[in-house]
């Protein structure tokens, strides 16, 4: 079976969220599993010097229309958060701390995050949030409360932006599929035919 | 018969050039004519504070590989330039100068520059070669060096970079239809639906 392909993302990234919904189905019909890896694009940005794309002057405004409009040509539900972006530390941790035990709940704890956030409107920078959605999944609140506070599970987030770094992550969503990036939602159909014809 | 579409571009953008390569053939599907609008990313980009994509930290990089990708994903010759980015003053001014008397030559003139830059690796940033692209399209050499000289000409592309900002573009191409705002060459299957259903 070919290698699984990688998928960067920040809880707080629009077009992750997008990609998200979308990642998993596409890989698996070419035979490949994903592994998802949160980040802070926050540490990312600061390391480059850069800006979240909606306080970049002029493009901000035209993105807040793009993420609308791309939420509803890959007809899923996008509704602006009241709050954006937020810092979305509790959430990653959350998701590396439940991964140790079980992938599968991490993985159905991370959608449900990014659908509390970009479709319900939630405060997914919050604790009290994100253990919610965790418990929603089944998690135990209070196991997973002091796993998130624990110095292994923040290392092992800040290995994780480390690790972005390192591979040049820019920004999110960013997909590597075989050594081969790809950044942003809007390269699906490129990573379509990538998956299906081993690079074009 | 629907409005014509509008098409802003700046003749030293690789994703300008790949747009230009689709943009016409995808409106006549629809019944539609596109209007091409040269302008200078660099007036845009000194208004706004942002710099060429290429100088971007880490991002840079990226976009040099995805350019490549990005031409062969849509089945087009590219080689990169030897000097990237260049002014592209003369060219857009013999535009607006060839387009004067004829639209037609000047938009044939247009692919032409662009394929010279992006293809032929030809240095589009000097008049000669501008004149040499316009004279292989039938253009008088002398009127044309004149034409773009002028006053009338230079004021034509300054009134094209002030219209670009006053409708908030920040990058290029930028496609506009029927007020809808598009940014990007990836943004075509977007376009392509927005043509086909009016909206969605």
């Amino acid at each position: 079976m070919a290698a699984p392909i990688d998928f960067w993302f920040d809880f707080s990234s629009p077009y992750s969220y997008l990609l998200s919904e979308k990642i998993d189905d596409l890989a698996a019909r070419f035979g490949r599993t994903v592994n998802w890896h949160p980040m802070l694009l926050g540490v990312i940005f600061k390391q480059i010097g850069a800006v979240p794309l909606t306080e970049a002057p002029v493009k901000g405004e035209y993105s807040k229309h793009d993420f609308l409009r791309s939420a509803r040509y890959l007809d899923l539900p996008y509704n602006p958060p009241p709050v954006f972006p937020v810092a979305t530390q509790h959430a990653a941790r959350a998701y590396y701390a439940l991964a140790v035990d079980d992938a599968a709940q991490a993985r159905r704890f991370a959608r449900r995050a990014f659908r509390a956030y970009f479709v319900d409107r939630l405060p997914i920078d919050t604790l009290d949030t994100v253990l919610d959605l965790a418990g929603a999944e089944g998690a135990d609140r209070d196991a997973l409360a002091a796993a998130t506070a624990s110095d292994a599970v923040k290392n092992t987030l800040r290995s994780a932006c480390t690790g972005a770094l390192a591979l040049k992550i820019f920004g999110a969503p960013y997909v590597i599929i075989d050594g081969e990036p790809f950044w942003g939602a809007d390269r699906l159909p490129q990573i379509e035919r990538w998956l299906a014809r081993g690079g074009f």
